[in-house]
């Protein structure tokens, strides 16, 4: 509800008891415990406001906004009434994860959707992945998985938290469009069961080239597995199709996000194609 | 020329002259003044012997090397007379790039191709940077560029380095299959003058879609722009084509490690369909 009061906090001191909790959204635990995360920089906020993200409070730093945009950023969210805190540049540098913070950052709400309201709803198809490990390859995948407009992820056992700072940094704003589940291999494997969807694993043993499967006429979730192990046995088995992606070097294996990236395209164009 | 001697020096001290040199190789001005870099664990030790690397020194630390084939690669190596270096774990972690090393590494001369030697060769297609900023980007490439043959990169102006110790590990040994050339966008104008090669540049501003165009009828080079400005005018009047990877989302770009890998594998699927 947009309001005419804004309410804005002025802070001059590191211990304020405002500054300790933003800065300890840095770790995992604090995120998980609060729902919260944080973000930074004009490009994410600006994603943020476009997909209409819960903010919670918004982090700005007058003297070091030197972009015009930011400041209408910042006004255009303080006009709906969302709560401020202004800060000085040494307390913007010790919150910010990145080494050149941009003067303007925001606490948002974790978004996560349960399994069972997983739908197409128009869009490309889903990802699941199994416990990727760096924060920089989750981030990209969410961001080329935004550029082909498929729904979101899917992320399976002790996956990298995708509110990590680096994966929200790698999705450039990305993220914000795109839907977030975390479950495990056994309830999506009881979700699919009545369902008809086809699950399409990449392994890098699979004879089955991927360009040799469609896509397009069953809602289908790419399922990629983790940076060293691959796709488990467990997983394999719940794979209607376990393709790979052609190599001729004796390297074995792709980036995971490059592979992912790849899988990704080759549904986006076979679904151009056939329109 | 394989001797059966092989000199071993042990060294029990940090300050020893044969450790700081080492050292020494994570700066990037180090590595051009002396033509070196130095490279950790098995899987990279494996692919410098594998594709005849010139390896100066061998580094290795038998308390850390809990794997027989990390052991089997020292005595081959130690087998043809390269001279070797052997530390204690406190050193060898000094000495790491890497939280985790292995117990063995290798200190490798660089290999520059001169750019009148660039020739096709029976490869898929060469690619050409333009100051890409990211390492593990760069070694992403190299990685994606390995896997579907393609021939190299030719690094423009003011780029990473691809002995960069992030991008050495981001290529994960991949980039010893790679040519790698320097030289600026003058140099490579002046050298395509009189040849029958096509350089296609991607910019997300292109109308032409990349898989519009043939790759397969001509020796190609893949021209990508930079993380942040993308392809400069003075680069895309080069260009034989320019073409965009189509994108869904409100997004602006992909992250050019995937953009690039996307491309590759356009040229490398065109040319498995021909066959």
């Amino acid at each position: 509800m947009p309001q005419n009061s804004t309410p804005v906090n002025r802070i001059y001191s590191h211990n304020d008891p405002h500054v300790k909790p933003i800065r300890s959204l840095h770790t995992r635990t604090e995120r998980e415990r609060t729902g919260l995360f944080y973000i930074e920089g004009m490009r994410l906020v600006a994603q943020a406001i476009r997909y209409h993200a819960d903010i919670e409070t918004l982090v700005i730093c007058p003297p070091m906004m030197t972009n015009l945009y930011a400041e209408k950023l910042a006004r255009r969210l303080q006009g709906t009434g969302t709560s401020t805190l202004e800060i000085t540049p040494e307390i913007m540098h010790s919150i910010a994860w990145a080494n050149d913070p941009q003067g303007i950052g925001a606490v948002v709400r974790q978004k996560w959707l349960p399994l069972e309201r997983v739908k197409l709803g128009g869009k490309l198809c889903w990802l699941a992945t199994d416990a990727i490990q760096s924060p920089g390859n989750l981030g990209t995948i969410l961001r080329t998985s935004d550029a082909v407009g498929a729904a979101g992820i899917i992320l399976l056992g002790e996956a990298t938290d995708p509110y990590d700072p680096a994966t929200v940094r790698a999705t450039m704003g990305a993220m914000f469009s795109q839907r977030l589940v975390r479950t495990t291999p056994e309830e999506l494997a009881r979700w699919k069961e009545p369902r008809q969807w086809q699950i399409v694993g990449t392994s890098p043993h699979a004879t089955l080239d991927y360009q040799e499967v469609q896509y397009g006429d069953t809602p289908t979730i790419l399922l990629v597995g983790n940076e060293q192990k691959g796709l488990s046995e467990q997983l394999q088995a719940m794979c209607d199709f376990v393709v790979s992606i052609p190599i001729v070097s004796r390297s074995d294996s792709l980036n995971v996000a490059v592979a992912t990236s790849i899988m990704l395209y080759e549904v986006f164009n076979q679904k151009r194609r056939s329109k």
